[in-house]
């Protein structure tokens, strides 16, 4: 376990990576952020047309919480009540509230994550004067509940967890959350379940931490990945009753309330979409996951294989997870990626591949040459 | 002066006169939030349905400081560097950004306000844990500059303005602003400068702050009224150079960038829509100004007459701005209105009508009726 006030967090890094390899003379296999790139669902860009027909009032101020059909579709495909949802500015802002009342509550300040962890916790918590703690995962990237219970104490304001998980791929048992909201109860703290990769579970094993109904958990997702619009920023958490309220108020002093053309796209959408879309996707992703896999096996790497969500870790040899490495395999391999040490120290020596593009298999061949060159 | 640390704020208020009008079993003129009732620029539909039908890869993540078409185009028509311009989720969040930078710098915990006072002010200094400082406005509903510098100290972390104003409708002259923001950078705090009814300025006399070109100046606004979309959540921040990273790292640690298609759309309207599309508007707001008040005059009411913005401050004879007060204008007169109170002491006996109806003489002659028959 690690203390750290690193207050980095992933865009700048993303932007950094992106915008080397877009500077790049040559030909680049963009595998660094989680940009879906397959089409959303068609009710998604007919509700959004349908809505630009409007009245005018339908232009206005929708009410803070979420536009009504939209969020009584979620409450109701959720098995919440309504009064508990706030429709937010995609799981970013969703998780800013969850973690932003966990620390309101004056029942610590501190925050645990794991170690690896998507950079944008710890960035959020030093933003809200909070102090973090990472505890790292285990040697199958799950979360290691032991740890975290060990490190939890009466000064432990939230725990947030992602799964299934970017960048590990470990979709985490429903014991293991269970547990998890068990701690989170002992010491007053919030479980911050981050679930926006719920759409993205190939173990058959995922299971919401909403199911577990408990008093101590907050839940944040987002449409981004599900319906492949990172761009719309929609998202919602689930709180508890007694917390509610003042994320309201939170969302309202910062927001007042959530874009109404994305919102009413969102909502058609939600409504008009068969599941055969979300398991084109899956179908879709899964093929890339064996493409890629297969051909790392070729060129002798190690590799996570993804129980979830859409990033592969992989390990080269004397190749660790650095930026510069990374900028290395942008200019000398042409296929860009993220390096692990950006989540952590535990997958420092590993470099992320993110699989939103057709174009893995070829990735995977450049990779392939490259260290069978070196 | 008063000191507070009051967080109520308007919202909720709002939110209990809307619905208690609409429970309502009688008509009621609603004159209560500024939502514009008037019709968006036709270049703003069709930007949003162009959008609709964009390729996956327009669907993702924008840059966090907004998409360049937009942040471009503001830059230019503001005469800024566009590396200064972030996109936000309307006025609320550049609001937020600004006054939550100010309070980062450690340099002073005070923000200053005037007293009436849009309320989400007070409550988001309240919940970045800084201390409400309320100066009242002098009898012409003008900041009162001397007040303000007199009440700025050391301790003063920003000092917050909203012109053209609502509630008063007073338009601040260029020396006021001015003299505001010397007093800003004399303490080392910083003015935001709430400019969202900039396009409703009946006194010909605003000025943007931008025009200062000061060090300690953060200039807000948004599009929610100049093309009357409250709902699209689109406006946007001018930092100084020395704040800009910083509240662009909030800004992504909270909202990671504001929703695309409704960016989309704002910059196809800004691009397409003809001056004569916002002369328009403001010759309809005329209009209602002079019958609405042409009316109160009939009922012998005082009122304010206001220099920008579509609000109407007025004072009925031993008839306080209570929400009491409000709730029986819309059971015994038919007109729903916000209370004076929620915006403040100074003008807690006035009661705010919104001219955002194309029935403002038919709620004029129902308040006529009403007081005259007491």
């Amino acid at each position: 376990m690690s203390d750290s006030d690193d207050d980095a967090y992933e865009e700048p890094l993303f932007q950094r990576v992106i915008e080397y390899a877009a500077a790049s003379d040559r030909d680049v296999v963009r595998m660094v952020s989680g940009h879906p790139d397959w089409e959303p669902p068609a009710a998604l860009r007919e509700g959004l047309k349908a809505y630009a027909d409007g009245d005018p009032e339908s232009f206005q101020y929708p009410p803070r919480e979420g536009i009504p059909e939209l969020r009584g579709e979620i409450a109701e495909r959720r098995g919440v009540e309504e009064s508990r949802v706030v429709v937010t500015n995609g799981a970013a802002e969703a998780n800013y509230l969850g973690m932003a009342e966990a620390l309101d509550r004056d029942a610590g300040s501190e925050i645990i994550v794991t170690d690896p962890v998507y950079p944008y916790y710890p960035g959020r918590t030093t933003m809200l004067g909070g102090e973090v703690t990472r505890v790292p995962v285990g040697d199958d990237g799950h979360v290691d509940v032991d740890a975290m219970r060990a490190a939890a104490s009466t000064d432990t304001a939230a725990i947030v967890i992602n799964t299934p998980n970017n960048p590990t791929g470990a979709v985490y048992s429903r014991e293991s959350v269970a547990a998890l909201a068990d701690v989170a109860a002992d010491v007053d703290a919030v479980l911050v379940a981050d679930e926006v990769y719920d759409h993205f579970d190939f173990s058959g094993r995922f299971e919401s931490a909403l199911t577990l109904d408990r008093d101590h958990v907050v839940v944040t997702t987002s449409f981004s990945k599900a319906l492949g619009i990172t761009g719309f920023r929609i998202g919602y958490a689930v709180f508890p009753e007694a917390l509610i309220e003042a994320a309201l108020t939170r969302h309202t002093l910062v927001n007042v309330a959530v874009s109404r053309p994305a919102q009413a796209a969102v909502a058609a959408a939600l409504r008009e979409t068969p599941p055969s879309y979300y398991e084109s996707v899956r179908d879709t992703l899964r093929d890339r996951i064996e493409e890629f896999t297969a051909a790392l096996d070729a060129a002798g790497a190690e590799y996570t294989t993804p129980e979830g969500a859409f990033y592969v870790l992989v390990r080269f040899d004397d190749f660790p997870g650095t930026l510069e490495n990374v900028k290395r395999l942008v200019d000398d391999a042409g296929v860009a990626a993220m390096p692990g040490a950006a989540f952590g120290e535990t997958y420092d020596e590993w470099i992320r591949f993110t699989l939103c593009t057709d174009r893995v298999d070829e990735a995977a061949d450049r990779l392939a040459a490259y260290f069978d060159g070196q």
